[in-house]
């Protein structure tokens, strides 16, 4: 009963890693045929307000020719004491054939996958996993760089509590990236460090060497925690800067998921940066998550 | 300014309630064509959380190619002080030719009816109707048995607060089908007793005679209030479980409308049992819906 | 970076006007193609309930082949820190081109129009200004008569709180109506004069000479607040009636942009009067938005 789902990196090995960003390259280049997905209904199931995921799916799927369903936060009737087994099987059964999901309970799609005869896409569940955000990511480095492998990166700011950083790990291990893990050891703990993932306390140091920097948001909910002891510490730290975007080397770039809390992991000044990606991050948003519903409904093969 | 509309089943006699099952076989069996409502716009207007009926409505009115505008719980605007006719009005003077809606309060849909130049489709309102899941139901027992009429059918559990129950009773009554209420009084009420329906408290003693099990959802608000004085009590009487589907015949079926309780109206041994239809049941619904659009917009000749 | 944008009335000269109207009446005598916005992915970002206005952009994007997405009030993440300017970034770069939206605060969709690289359509933004709604006004009057130069068109009710008002009063004076402005001082501060508007106390005396009365509505919040000190001196001085109807000339018309409060700015008499026009104007709504769109992305060119 189980198919192929996307519900975090490790689902895929390298060269399908790679395959699926090749696949987005040629989507951004020349838009897929609106055929693709012909006939193949997909619901957007959300349970967290998204602007920029939420549409960004919506838009995918519309250019592939899908047949959309779209299920906001309080539109369904989970917790109508439906179990999510209950949930997958109705939705197969009315001929569903890919769940895009978004819930602020990590586990949540892997759950859904299990009892689901169709495909489950992960759009972010908890503080678990984001795979299309990383995939976005990877695809960025790619474009820019033309390749990952080797390339110096540095994940830098909240990585404990973020989706966004545990999916991007996996991802950029996969493909070989040099990555590094920087932030106060109250939002990196030692404890994260696992093979092939180093961790640095001082930004300065390393932002001369990097090829890329990823910025994570750090969520309002932490500033105003004991988990944040000042936000003006952190700045000092970690925020990033014109001194400090000056210190980087001339093809290095920046790159951030998105909300960013400007004032906070970085300042305006790095909006007029050369290097800045944010742009061009949400634009391969758009065929990326072509690429993964193309490559999950209609297989690997090219 | 009347047209016609599916608030309930006794709004089809009993030969269009046969057209409308042929109808969607047929649908079934091969879809039809994305222009049977091409240019027709269809408004879901839900006044409740639904995935399973609004999922169900919206892919069905996108196999055959209308134009859907979705209004879930909290985005309309009814309420400001507009009332119901004035909603209507508006929707026809925009050129909306179907509204499909889902109401808390019984009746809702006969007074959007009253002033819709338009079709009007009951997705459920209330305590009172619930058509399109009484044809699926009805759709399923066709399809297993070739015919409904004489059948031996038991509709199980809570009678007296189901919408489904009561769209059921109306649809099987004109289809000529042996039908029995069985339940609790405080679930049943002898006073529901009317012309070709008959009720009986000892469900152990009907199971081995019936050709199909309608159960019914026993919803969480009624188990912790005085309707239903103690859980075990319920199931002791009318739970489903191994011991009593082994009682069957062997080509008897169950059925729920879903979602269902767990453990409450069923044990999760039904599940396996070889004439559990939920799934089928939610397949049809797809069909039976695209029948219900063609046969309001395009009549009922085939 | 800055394109066209409605934000107001304002943005659009007299010709421009007049383009639109012409373009509107066209696409209600003759559907558009629905290929005029085939590929042009357009976002609806409401942050307040609507079913009239949401619902009429709708469909007037569907009809004109457009992607659609939409993102009804609590479905979005704007308020997780993220700035308007950031919203409008993120949407750019994933290939939106227009904003539809409604903001409970006035200037909302300026603020999205000054950084965003598309188009944004103003569809109602806190008392400040309605321009969707006074074009199809304007085009209910062409209709009707051919001309709104020189037509004298009362605007009666609560003009200080209502954004209808404000864009009406844009559109008409552009266009050489003879407007007068009519209310208590309470709705109606003297102050609101201004060039080419004037003002009335004593909606009986004005009724006999005016060829339209534009109503506004009287929200609910205003009967119950000191604004409106009594309902019942309202109804005596300005609610439409069927003895104030019959005072009309012959060929006068009654308009209102809904929802309107049945018993306080009119008696359901009204409805029956030879000159009602709500039907008509909900019913230019949607050709006047396909034209909106087709002129911001097309092209002012015919």
């Amino acid at each position: 009963m189980r198919r192929r789902s996307l519900l975090d990196l490790d689902d895929l090995h390298g060269d399908e890693l790679r395959a699926l960003l090749d696949r987005a390259r040629s989507f951004h280049e020349h838009p897929p045929s609106r055929d693709l997905l012909r006939g193949v209904c997909v619901v957007n199931l959300f349970f967290e307000a998204s602007t920029r995921t939420f549409t960004s799916f919506a838009i995918a799927e519309e250019r592939v020719g899908a047949d959309v369903v779209a299920l906001p936060p309080g539109s369904s009737s989970l917790g109508k004491g439906e179990t999510i087994a209950d949930t997958a099987i109705t939705l197969a059964a009315m001929g569903v054939r890919v769940i895009v999901t978004r819930h602020p309970e990590s586990g949540f799609p892997y759950r859904l996958a299990e009892s689901f005869d169709g495909h489950v896409i992960n759009a972010g569940d908890g503080r678990h996993a984001h795979p299309t955000q990383a995939l976005l990511d990877l695809l960025t480095l790619q474009m820019e760089f033309g390749r990952i492998e080797g390339l110096r990166v540095a994940l830098v700011g909240d990585i404990l509590h973020s989706r966004v950083a545990r999916s991007n790990i996996l991802g950029l291990r996969a493909l070989g990236a040099d990555l590094t893990l920087v932030g106060p050891p109250t939002l990196l703990p030692a404890a994260m460090v696992r093979e092939g993932v180093k961790i640095e306390r001082d930004l300065d140091a390393l932002l001369p060497a990097v090829d890329a920097v990823m910025l994570l948001r750090i969520q309002h909910e932490r500033i105003v925690s004991a988990v944040l002891p000042s936000l003006s510490d952190y700045a000092r730290g970690y925020r990033l800067d014109a001194r400090r975007v000056a210190t980087m080397q001339e093809h290095a770039i920046v790159m951030h998921p998105g909300p960013y809390n400007r004032g906070v992991e970085l300042t305006d000044d790095v909006f007029a940066y050369r290097g800045w990606r944010y742009a061009e991050q949400v634009g391969y948003g758009v065929p990326i998550r072509m690429a993964v519903l193309d490559f999950l409904v209609n297989g690997s093969a090219a």
